[in-house]
């Protein structure tokens, strides 16, 4: 998408020097706009450990890219293939518990292994993780197309009236690669000149929200309002709101959507108000093992997260305590909305109720 | 309620200085205790106004001593009644949308007014504010008993395990002169030897959990712990919320809560998961002129409470930016909680269902 009037991606090859990865290191958003040059395994590893870049589906890709770093440094030693392998565990132990990390290093050592020639294994590597970059934007903008027909159909009921749709958490084109997931149909609409404006969350306690969906929405240009966490009901309650589209990290097999917290709260005042409740996913987040949201562990992250947080003051970052010394902080990361309350899924497939026969159905039929 | 081991009100008369009142500058809270001296009524008025102290009960309680202070100065002047009516009038402009505000003011200048001597005038004014903060002591421990109850039972069905609460914004004894309204049952029970817990919601934006009810909590010693206001429906879903209690700003006749933004949200899940929802409040706080809460007009606040924060760093209050410099933001103070998702409202006569019939018959029994 757009930042400063110039489409980017999250992560991209240089388009010169042929040595370098560039990714926007998210880091320093809303506040500033860096680019970060990577030409080393060990830069790449420190990037997605350092959260330089956070997303399933960034991380994928950042991992293809990786494993083409990790190729070409290995063709400088004396044994490709003990080099390149160590190299490969490098980029897996960045961030352990990131599956499409694992997933990207595999696919991308695949086509590395299977090629005979060095700079062959080279060329293959950037081939492979080009193709994860496309394959995810393809995917990103099926999403958009079938979210599309859903906001389309808002606006010609309110005869073309802005149509008004909340989000929460970062969804968002700066979470994949362009476009985003809950994003991707407020893009789609905007582009395709249906006058839409956002609510965006602040999503405390990490700000994803009021960080990163309110800065890559700002730049694209499309209308939006950064509101807490807290309002969202008042504005449902009050013929605000017209649609809700959130993302999810993990969907279960009955449409159980869990995602960033509270995203049910969210979803039962869309229930109590007659708002439909939609959920963005590329089909790879839905979980087919688990029978439902309660079986997903919910992650308990630091305090700090809650006690202290970063802003800016006179353009530098600082960290400033909010809650008294002597006082706990609990930090639950996601939650679990349960599937009667979601009108419906959005894959790059189509549109999907959320129980498990709509789910089965929908992937049956798309074979 | 106890600071650092010692009992305090929110004012009080300074017990040797009879020219001094003495309030807690809550500005500097949870990082600073501050106690400040008011001896002039330009200092009360600008205690009042710039939020020193905030919360319908105390500033009750402040405009009585603001009258006394009042009457001190009229008497120094060749004028009294003029001087004195100078000076109530600067008292009610300080923050012209506070109803007690104007009730505290205009109740103790009427017993100055009644009185003929200037000494005997100075000496009722004192009398009438301290008999303002005791009467509103009484109500706050007259809440406490009544919602005690219910903790009680708890309890018991609990076997002695800890009732765990949640709360949001602070209706604690910070708003009010001791004991609070929605934490006067949790310091009765506290101090009756029963195993409580508080849930504190952070309340974005003032951040009124985060910085006043856990400071208030920890100095008295009850258990707690922040949590950001996304997370309290993940915890009623698994059985970590027994009871919610709020406080109020305004209820209406028919029993809808107009109370803090985000109070909505948690009654929705609090109702999902089949958690008790209560709200404390002094009768003072029901408005028998409007039927409902969607004739309650809700105040929109500047835009700055959301895009930037205040903390502490080493030792300073800083101001930080959040959000993205061009990104708007939106600040709805409050939302209105319909009558039918709370289980009953605490008030000083009692406990009563949330319902026009069911307040009828409250205040009628109690004539």
């Amino acid at each position: 998408m757009k930042v400063d009037g110039k489409h980017y991606y999250t992560i991209w090859k240089h388009p010169e020097d042929i040595s370098k990865i560039q990714i926007i290191d998210q880091r320093h958003l809303p506040h500033r706009f860096v680019i970060e040059d990577i030409t080393t395994v060990d830069q790449m590893v420190a990037a997605i450990r350092d959260m330089h870049l956070r997303g399933a589906i960034i991380i994928g890709a950042a991992a293809g890219y990786g494993v083409y770093l990790a190729a070409r440094e290995a063709a400088e030693t004396g044994n490709f293939d003990q080099a390149f392998k160590d190299r490969c565990d490098a980029l897996k132990a960045a961030r352990p518990t990131a599956v499409n990390l694992e997933w990207g290093v595999n696919r991308t050592a695949a086509v590395v292994n299977a090629a005979i020639d060095i700079n062959e294994k080279i060329h293959a590597a950037l081939q492979e993780a080009d193709d994860i970059a496309l394959e995810e934007i393809d995917r990103s903008q099926r999403i958009g197309a079938h979210g599309l027909s859903i906001i389309k159909k808002l606006s010609q009921a309110k005869g073309g009236e802005p149509v008004n749709i909340l989000t929460h958490c970062n969804a968002g084109w700066l979470a994949c690669i362009d476009h985003g997931t809950a994003t991707a149909p407020i893009y789609a609409a905007y582009d395709a000149g249906i006058d839409v404006h956002v609510w965006v969350d602040e999503t405390r306690p990490r700000n994803q929200g009021a960080r990163l969906t309110a800065w890559e929405l700002g730049q694209h240009g499309v209308k939006h309002t950064v509101i807490v966490d807290n309002t969202g009901g008042h504005l449902m309650q009050n013929g605000m709101v017209d649609l809700v589209i959130v993302g999810t990290d993990r969907t279960t097999s009955n449409g159980d959507v869990v995602n960033k917290i509270g995203t049910y709260l969210k979803a039962l005042a869309a229930h109590d108000n007659g708002v439909p409740f939609y959920v963005a996913l590329p089909s790879s987040s839905i979980d087919w093992e688990l029978q439902s949201g309660s079986d997903v562990p919910i992650e308990l992250r630091g305090e700090e997260e809650v006690t202290s947080i970063w802003g800016e003051s006179d353009g530098e970052l600082l960290c400033v305590r909010l809650t008294p010394k002597n006082s706990p902080a609990a930090n639950y990361a996601f939650d679990v909305t349960p599937a009667h309350l979601v009108t419906g899924l959005i894959t790059e497939l189509g549109v999907s109720s959320a129980s498990a026969e709509g789910l089965r159905e929908h992937f049956n039929n798309a074979r």
